[in-house]
């Protein structure tokens, strides 16, 4: 008996294969029609005996079956958390990838040099010097990890890998608006995220920089170690974008690891009309961010770039005999991805970025960019203009937050607003999120995807308004 | 003008995928056919002016002359690093998880469920509660961090997360012979890779039981503070299995946590044969594996397992305000991955392993490792009935290492069997890679591939021996 699993019958399997590729097309053509989100109340895909190894039939339909439930970020009118909508051609990129299985955490191989390719280009289009590194990751999260260990690393002197940093009291900085990934990877680097000084912000959303300066200095009195400032390029609920040109002089001015977390506005730079938004980005000693949010590549593709490469192979490279350089054939051609990161197993992810840059190119790229922050433009402008909604927040980018009010004064604003967002997620007809702004609870709006037109604003608000009033 | 990314003639695009999907499964089809590997010299897939924005054909142009230079672990003389070969039914999961484009860091989706059907399935199959969990990540070296992070956050307290865990004085174990993704997970998270202390092992490969009793009795003594054990099922080198019972006994006694790192032998336990070996590992507090490697799923796709679900939260979960729990609608259905791992950005890896559990099932994918083991069996014989070769290591799973050794005494034979390891990678016709046993250069033979075929052993070694001579 064979042990093979490939199929028996090729071509029954480029039948099958076939089938499923135009279900899926008819799938992609559409996105834009009905429900933003199907609830999976009742989906219960257990793997017991009943479905383990069943076969090709029972497999297709499973797939079928889960492809309703899906988050919903294919939808034009999936407006909450960030999230790209993805492209179709896209779908080419991962079959290819599926088709080769590359482990791409090393080895000489045309995939790890794809991967080069793209960081190349970002090092480019960020203004990061050519001799910078990189390396795609699954998202901000883990880009952001790597950043900051790069930074400990650097600050500490990489011997500290061996010996462990107890009794050197790092501490680093960055905004209260600032993302979540950055407490917790404090936490996993084990500095603890009380290390990591949350500086208030000014009404503008931005860090306080005189309150950042006085920090320093009072942390440097106490006998601690500034190591990092992570500046913010789009923050969660507003989008606003730190005084990058000015942290970095601090940086120099303080020697300091000058980090910023760029996991959506990043893609401003693709913008000739907004890229002066990042002025002051292309100094800093490393970027995390997402081609899977503004860029609209598919899930997952993050990357962290970073100035200086040999703090970044010295901050993980680390060779066994079993990975020793051959010089030759497959065990050379390094670094490799696993000298830039965690991860040794890792798949192929660049290439569906590399295939969008080389597909769509960064022009249309930056398009969607613009029309996205126009969309939002209009939206704060009718909510402006309508009685009944209260502007909360809108910067001049491609979020606003606000929230019903009505027309009575007495009401729980906070449970009819968040109320109101999960009928309107039930209904389908728009998926929002909510935060909280000045302690008020918002319907957060947030538009990341090339599919949104300016008419589904109109759809969104008069589906908000309609809730409303009957709640 | 549309800023949308979608194609602007359906048809056309349909035509395109199905041209792709073809060309593709002729690949496959191609699996076991032509060279193992070719070498990407020449190929410099470099995103410039030239390439950027040209369009769909130029796309799929680079795509197929991409494919050509892949690692070679499809190919079933692919037999160096610790590499799955894929199945080409991995391609359909994978075309339905681009269609999805699912961000699987929360959310309340079908996507999240399939993940915990997997988990759920995995625990099961590894005997740990029902009300354990765990997470798919790109890797054993990620499900390592997340593992060890448990351990060290359940040993100091959760509000470590905050405070960072300095003047701890944490120290782990494990074998001189594991893997090194445990190293970087210490020094990932912060302890140092010296505070894992390296436990000699016995002739046999496995961990010295009475130096480690030794190690723990001398660190506590120093004031230090033991807190996790990690087991290898499966060492790089031998595939060496740890006495896990003995292990989790000592933990036991000692309260600390055993960890297991069974990164490939993990599929060992879908085989009736074979499954004896990991007796013990049903008693971890968590385990690292791949699906990638033995299980045969596409890249990437790992996991850990955790014992208790309440430390593993507590290890990870923290709620900012745009991820708060609605109760209902998409911001619902918690916990979800995001409160398990460092990622929140992460893609639908689940998928493609749920779906290879469906369609082949853990019996078919038990045969291949029964198959493999015969296999590794078969060379280990062929070596020491071959005058010409030394067999330098080999225990009884589908690990062989050894060497050439001609009929000249005096050669450099490292020298010489690097050489052959690279000329062997070059000719296409196989791709062993090499390690040290006991200070020999060795050719290592890994099989963990079900394209693999009993008369591949022949193959390999008439071209071993035929480059010997040569060189």
């Amino acid at each position: 008996m064979s042990h093979s699993l490939d199929p028996e019958d090729w071509q029954a399997f480029r039948a099958r294969a076939r089938d499923m590729l135009d279900t899926l097309i008819d799938r992609m053509e559409d996105y834009s029609d009905g429900p933003v989100w199907t609830s999976p109340d009742g989906y219960e895909p257990k793997l017991d005996t009943a479905v383990l190894g069943q076969g090709a039939v029972r497999t297709d339909q499973a797939l079928l079956e889960l492809m309703q439930y899906g988050v919903g970020n294919t939808h034009p009118r999936f407006l909450g958390w960030v999230h790209g909508a993805g492209t179709p051609s896209g779908l080419i990129a991962d079959m290819l990838a599926a088709t080769m299985n590359a482990n791409c955490g090393g080895r000489k191989t045309g995939a790890i040099r794809i991967e080069r390719a793209v960081i190349d280009w970002a090092l480019a289009t960020f203004g990061l010097p050519e001799t910078g590194s990189g390396l795609i990751t699954s998202g901000t999260s883990m880009a952001t990890v790597i950043a900051l260990k790069c930074a400990r690393d650097s600050r500490l002197g990489f011997e500290n890998r061996k010996t462990g940093h107890e009794g050197q009291g790092l501490v680093g900085y960055t905004s209260s608006h600032a993302h979540s990934c950055l407490d917790r990877a404090f936490d996993m680097l084990g500095l603890g995220g009380d290390a990591l000084r949350k500086i208030p912000a000014t009404p503008d959303g931005r860090m306080n920089q005189d309150l950042l300066a006085e920090a320093i200095r009072c942390d440097r009195q106490a006998g601690l170690t500034p190591f990092v400032i992570c500046g913010t390029a789009g923050t969660v609920n507003r989008g606003a974008i730190d005084h990058l040109s000015d942290l970095a002089d601090l940086c120099r001015r303080e020697d300091i690891w000058f980090h910023v977390d760029a996991a959506f506005a990043a893609a401003l730079q693709l913008s000739e009309t907004h890229k002066d938004k990042l002025n002051g980005l292309s100094r800093s000693d490393s970027i995390a961010f997402d081609f899977h949010k503004w860029m609209q590549v598919n899930y997952d593709a993050g990357c962290v770039l970073i100035r200086d490469e040999d703090s970044h192979r010295r901050t993980f490279s680390d060779r066994p005999d079993y990975l020793a350089d051959m010089g030759r054939g497959l065990g050379s051609d390094m670094p490799w991805p696993v000298d830039y990161g965690p991860e040794l197993s890792r798949g192929f992810r660049a290439v569906k970025i590399w295939a969008q840059l080389i597909e769509h190119g960064p022009e249309k790229l930056g398009a969607v960019v613009d029309a996205n922050i126009e969309q939002a433009r209009y939206l704060a402008t009718q909510i402006k203009n309508t009685p009944t909604l209260e502007l909360l927040s809108y910067d001049d980018l491609n979020i606003c937050c606000f929230r019903y009010v009505g027309d009575q004064v007495e009401t729980d604003l906070d449970s009819l607003n968040q109320e109101l967002v999960i009928q309107l997620q039930e209904s389908g007809l728009a998926a929002p999120s909510t935060t909280r702004i000045d302690g008020k609870l918002a319907i957060r709006v947030n538009i990341t995807n090339h599919r949104t037109q300016t008419e589904d604003m109109d759809v969104l608000l008069d589906a908000i308004l309609r809730i409303g009033r009957r709640i």
